[in-house]
């Protein structure tokens, strides 16, 4: 980068703040400009863009000691973090927000039930370049270092190039070696979806209770998706808006009859 | 509807199966077909595209005695409810999900964060067409009355001409008369924001703590929007979809280097 100030960068997740994956996030952060974390105190997965209106939020210092830089958490949502860290913690707009690394997938539709997107999406409203990492493996141990040089390099071509307002990035890893990973496509949401399966169970008062479980089933064959360029071992990008209009379909809605 | 089978209606939302915006959709619905309802145990505002996956879920029926059709209430937020009914409480896939009517607008970049166009869209995701409904007016006992035809007959068109896959209905109504509405308009997403405000307070113990509010801003002026329709007295649709994809900037997008 040519410009001599360092950027800020704020970095979140919905995994929390001691999560593996922000922690390798964070370090590759560090080598790219003044970092400070605002993330959440435990795990909020597929909390999507809920955010706490109905609660207060509390907001601590998060004392680590192998670094220099300011970590924060908050008793909110991932949305919630980016909030706060834009409105109460830092003092100037950041000049990107990263989110993740999470632990496991938000190719496809994952990306609307996503604490990941989310928070990213929410520093795109704000006008904050953002990009949400995600490594297609659920393990709390996974291994984030093989795709270190690529999450490093996406970092570096936003701060560069800045992003188009409304655009955020939705980048998945595969589970993959370094050696195995083939580079980086530019992809399009693929059109898979969740089959839902609740698994019902009694609990020992003899009320019925459900566990949400589900398979994943991908029909779209396009190799422009993220899912193509996962399932071969291409680190998938898809640009993201959060203007959610079908503009195509504004002309068929205006022969239909609503009454005058 | 020249179709003899009544065509089943599944009824949502997520201010709560109690709320009046739910009691009004479930009337209507009931002039135009076979109704289940599946709505939350609690409101849950503000919720996303959030799913319960860290906690177990709970269905119960909800006994009301005006009516001849069934009521089940669960534990969970609006998504789940809607999973829940597709996967467990309906034996046939509904004709039709409808969502609201939500005390509060849903229009412009409320969409992300509401919890009634999550459902409608995790209906849309499966498949089931699918409407939001919103009255901007925020009053518990809101008058939902005035806009009582126009519903209808927004239903009434979906239930005629279906709709195309993946695009879900966003309605927002006005808080006005009868008399004062002018209509329906086709809308897109005005690209309008909120400023947050934390409101700071300190507990009884000295600990500080954080209220989420703020100020809804409308820096886009065009006439094509839903702020501008409702605004002008009009109510909105605006077709929203769930492929987040950002077609435009692919193009674009190939051009950076992200490595090999």
């Amino acid at each position: 980068m040519e410009n001599k100030k360092k950027p800020l960068i704020l970095v979140t997740n919905d995994d929390g703040i001691t999560a593996k994956g922000i922690r390798t996030l964070i370090s590759i952060a560090r080598e790219l400009g003044d970092v400070v974390v605002v993330a959440p105190d435990s795990p909020q997965s597929a909390m999507g863009h809920a955010i706490t209106i109905n609660d207060t939020l509390y907001v601590k210092e998060f004392l680590q000691h192998d670094y220099d830089h300011k970590e924060y958490t908050t008793s909110g949502t991932p949305v919630d973090c980016v909030k706060m860290a834009s409105h109460e913690i830092l003092d100037r707009k950041p000049d990107l927000c990263i989110s993740g690394i999470n632990h496991g997938s938000n190719s496809a539709i994952n990306v609307i039930y996503s604490g990941t997107m989310s928070a990213a999406m929410e520093a795109g409203i704000e006008g904050i370049p953002a990009i949400g990492f995600s490594l297609c493996d659920y393990d709390h141990d996974a291994d984030f270092s093989q795709s270190r040089d690529y999450v490093k390099q996406i970092i570096e071509q936003v701060l560069e190039k800045g992003m188009a307002r409304g655009v955020i990035f939705n980048v998945n890893i595969p589970k993959a070696t370094k050696e195995e990973i083939k580079g980086v496509k530019i992809c399009r949401q693929a059109n898979a979806y969740w089959v839902e399966e609740f698994d019902k169970r009694t609990n020992p008062y003899g009320k019925d209770y459900y566990w949400l479980t589900g398979k994943f089933v991908n029909d779209d064959k396009g190799e422009d998706t993220d899912e193509w360029a996962l399932d071969n071992n291409y680190i998938s990008i898809v640009p993201t808006q959060y203007d959610l209009t079908a503009h195509h379909y504004i002309g068929e809605l205006n022969t239909w009859d609503f009454g005058k």
